[in-house]
């Protein structure tokens, strides 16, 4: 079995996400790591290649002379795909510059800092060629991809509300000045861009809603709050939606919502039926009908009605609890089958295929210019960008 | 032992409220069923009657014939209260004739159609010195007193947040076109009002929260939608809520919501901590910290911290539920305790005066004529009407 | 609608089961509560009586008074039922006596000290063709009812395996030297019995288990322990049980285990599917299939599979949560209907007759009797006693 | 940073516990794979080894020539560790041959097919000096460490009462007999042993048991059975059990109860608090406490009164689920870093040292003896082996 040889921009000794990723790419043994620019600074870059077990050669000190020089080795030595897991605006130019140099990119989200740099990475996608995958990483838990199947499939009718929430309560207090890392640069503009809590978990929560549902936000109403004094950006935000095709809906994003600790949960109901869904709970969807009880419905049960995508999306028997790095490694997992079946001139696997892509990523960037116009507007409804 | 001797309005065979009210009224012993107007038609009237086993005599065939027969009676004989359990149009006339003839009065809500009449109400109330009180039934749950009592003593700081929603399903197609009774009056304008869902459980998640937090809410923006074809009122509705001091918040009231059974359920964050409340778990109060785990408050238990208005609410020890029909007796039991004491010439405990009022009324029909004009509105923030 | 009249043994001032009682007996409107003999001493039952609004000449000093007196009333105005809720030591001479002058009795639990008295008071009970009820009053919640129900069908298949505990941890220390007045009877074998906490709940799970299923404990091997030093009888017992038709199982009662309010819980097995039922979520019961996902049944609501008892048995719409008073109100409901039907001549709706009798009472003390014997013994199955 | 080198023994092709071992190992980078012997004959160990990008001439035919080809490879090519994924009876010659050539060993469980296996796995390990690790991977959940921490530290109090249950449905009909692989040889007394259910799941309900509380089985009293006709081995257990010190328990292992997928669950009382851990909740701990609220522990929290090991034993923050994969790699890399620690010729850290390892296994055989004999006597009572 031949793997996928992966560089990583960022994810140096400390870094959360970095973390996750490498752990995401390794599970299902499609990818080995092979080199990296792992921090914005060279001696912090090596000592962290180092601690990973990267040869130094292959520690890079920055992003552009990675990508420079792995692009000068033999194509069978050379990494295949670009893991980008910097703070946000550090997304836009590594991936640029991959796709330029023609290498496959994954790339944390919010995919950029503008809807417009979002919009020039979608046009070199199409035009490259190459694939994009950005970690939207909730949808790939199985019983997200589940739920989907069972609106696709109109087990639960025509949608008519959909109710999402993501909360958290780490920034409940200004942790920012007080040496928490992950939350300086988040609640930097310069850093994070326009927006905070609904930069960070807010488009996790509208991906969510639109990958289950497949409905397009077509105009909302948004309310964003710094409710810590000194904030600069958001750290608290709800809004109304109106999707295509008639069903409303609210999205909330906080990130001072005391004793919560990472709270995406989503609700759906349509004529026939309506789900429930918690991220802390991920190996469980309740479906609510009308005409007989409520059914709880689980992570690798093989019953009637269940989709393949939740099946391919477990790796163990019901019962055995799938986490967190499980979801995400279902994000690696399809973008590295669709790759490598690509690399030998196969068709991809049309369930390959589900995992969040460059057009996500120009929705995200597009739900947030919208949600930033809405809220210093006056004008009760703002038309979706796009 | 003395009881007070209630009249009912409403409440005929098949009634559902009515029946909840007559079980809420005995539950403590204080109350005395002893005379009623049970329904529309005098024959109903007489048959519910009967089966109540009250008098001949005291069934009466309309509401005005009671207040008037029963006001002719010898005062140690002649009802106290009057209990009004009709439509929602049969509410404020039955409620003033009653406090003209100087009977107590308990009504169910929305108080009124209008808030012209919730004033009217109001007034009367004040310069009659009756008491009048509001089934807003959630508020007497122990739990829900409990968290009352956390905000009121600081335990949770500064309130920042508040997510309140009121979610069934058994409006999920036009039932009121299929022989369901309940639904039939409260989809027609002419018995409900000018709002379905917002009226019959919007109210309730309004009261509830300016109830636990004592914030009052400042200004609003809502989209009230009608799922169900052909239906004339709401069916589902989500507003933005900003409340006085700086809290933000939302409230979905929604009867279109398939598979949902009675689900009220708040959420609250403050600076310090965060609780959840829901209704279907009723004697549970989950409180969130910054600092240490998440503890699980249950009615009954006498730990330090708990106040004393969750402990005269409940009747039983710890693990043995108490469910709706005892919180509805709670508003039944502090109404009656306080005209019981009023009657003896002696001031009431003031936590018996812990009972949903005429004010509460005034305050249901002001927001419910709020968001009425917020969802035909394009003006994003709508102030609360007063 | 003409009531039965209930005249109460035990349940003075503080007494938390009498109250209880009281309000279960108030609920439905087919009892009254006439007279009683409250409390141990003269001076105390005549305080209890005057508070609960009783005529002073139907306050009696003890239960040989009452049950004379009344019985010279004339029967249009005599009590029917007597309502014996006073600690174990006091249920069969009151509950003989009672019946030896013709009256109904309604008792609570376990029925007597002995297993001989059990015996006596079923044949009095037969020959004498009174209604005997005893408050088992968990079998009166409705999705315990939806249980037995399913069972019954077969819907579960065979029944293989049953595991019933009943956990509280109020008992944790010598409370029953430190003032607590529920404790200080319970722990003294003159007043309790042979046993405790296998008395005062193991005796519940047993007839939950017996009832749910319809089977009946062939052979026990038990383990009684008294965990807090000084304490005569068992605080804590566990044992393995083997049923008729071979089913096996576990039973578990005990009142040290810390932290426990009121855990009654029960999981049962069939070759198709498997129940669980929790007392804490009393409206909820959790069914689980081989071939299709779990489903959660819900009190009142009316899908094709549910059975009438449980339908009977709830007051309320699905989500409007019915807790302990209620589920006990449908032990007395059923007793009243039962006797008021066979006052008019009429023979009783079968379902009436669905409330725990002599004959659990009996089981009850023949379980209790094995489990002393087994607890002694060294030898692993003791036969059931009958 | 150094890797150990790891050689498998089992988990070919369609292998569930191999695939798990294999994510485990590869999770926290510690680990490589470098050679195996997949399966029981050569063809598909080649095509086994291949499918995972082994190299040809390390995927060899059988256990023997591995241990043995490896041996002779140069130190710091030759595989450091191997890890034993086979069906019980291949556990004990290969674990004795690979410490005979100085392999360190990780093995699943239950360890061996006797004690007298068991006990001689024990010498060898003691006299070679090797490291031992046995895959009772439940102990590698954070929240189980957790809970171990709290009654070592006392905040329970006195350990009174452990009640642990293991339960599935999976064998509730003669799937061994219809083509279900991981059925098939665990119903077998020739590759499976002398129990079924008790071994394969019971095992781990008894060492869950005695790692949390550090407490030993003193004596026992057990009843097996199969209740699927037809099966040689026991599909259901359950036991009473006394532990040193005065505590009591139960512990029930079922493979018949029919819906439950792998419902591991254990509840612990002191005299100061209780706990209660669920396995399909594995990121959360219930501590309940006898005056003050219940606390819901949550994996990764920092609260005070968090002990190290949970803290190491998690790699994201509180709200991101880490599940069964996890947990297991917490086997793996604490097995790992105490031999890279070794090798470097340190003392590992003693958190590290908390791994299941052969005195696990030898207590495991001995339990599995003992319920064996407790199951064929009519004495109620047998001590536990050691």
């Amino acid at each position: 079995m031949t793997k996928l040889k992966m560089g990583v921009i960022g994810g140096g000794i400390d870094s959360f996400i970095g973390s996750v990723h490498r752990m995401a790419a390794a599970m299902d043994g499609h990818i080995e790591l092979v080199c990296g620019a792992l921090s914005s600074t060279p001696e912090r870059s090596r000592k962290s290649g180092e601690q990973l077990g990267l040869p130094p050669e292959r520690i890079y000190g920055d992003y552009r002379k990675m990508i420079e020089k792995e692009s000068q080795l033999p194509e069978e030595e050379r990494m295949d795909i670009v893991s980008i897991t910097t703070p946000n605006y550090m997304h836009y130019q590594p991936a640029r510059m991959a796709l330029d140099y023609g290498f496959h990119v994954i790339c944390d989200k919010p995919m950029t800092m503008t809807l417009e740099e979002a919009l020039d990475l979608e046009n070199h996608v199409g035009s490259t060629g190459l694939e994009f995958a950005l970690t939207h990483n909730y949808t790939g838990y199985p019983m997200v991809k589940q739920a989907k199947h069972m609106v696709r499939t109109g087990e639960l009718g025509k949608i008519r509300k959909i109710a999402v929430e993501y909360l958290q309560g780490w920034l409940n207090t200004k942790v920012e000045d007080m040496g928490n890392k992950q939350a300086n640069w988040r609640a930097d503009p310069k850093r994070s861009g326009k927006v905070l809590a609904m930069g960070d978990i807010g488009t996790h929560a509208e991906n969510l809603a639109e990958y289950i549902t497949g409905l397009k936000i077509k105009s909302l109403c948004a309310d964003l709050t710094s409710h810590v004094e000194g904030r600069i950006l958001d750290d608290d935000g709800s809004m109304l939606i109106r999707y295509e095709g008639g069903a409303t809906g609210t999205l909330l994003a906080s990130q001072i919502a005391t004793g919560e600790e990472n709270n995406l949960k989503i609700n759906i109901y349509g004529d026939k039926g309506g789900l429930e869904w918690e991220q802390v709970s991920p190996n469980t969807l309740i479906v609510k009908w009308a005409n007989k009880p409520t059914e709880i419905l689980r992570t690798a049960t093989q019953f009637a009605g269940f989709g393949k995508a939740s099946q391919l999306a477990s790796r163990l028997p019901a019962g055995h609890p799938e986490g967190f790095i499980e979801a995400f490694a279902n994000i690696y997992k399809n973008f590295a089958l669709t790759i490598l079946s690509r690399k030998e001139g196969k068709d991809p696997d049309p369930e390959w295929l589900d995992f969040p892509n460059v057009h996500d990523g120009v929705r995200g960037m597009a739900f947030l210019e919208t949600v930033i116009e809405s809220s210093q507007s006056n004008q009760k409804w703002i038309w979706m960008k796009s």
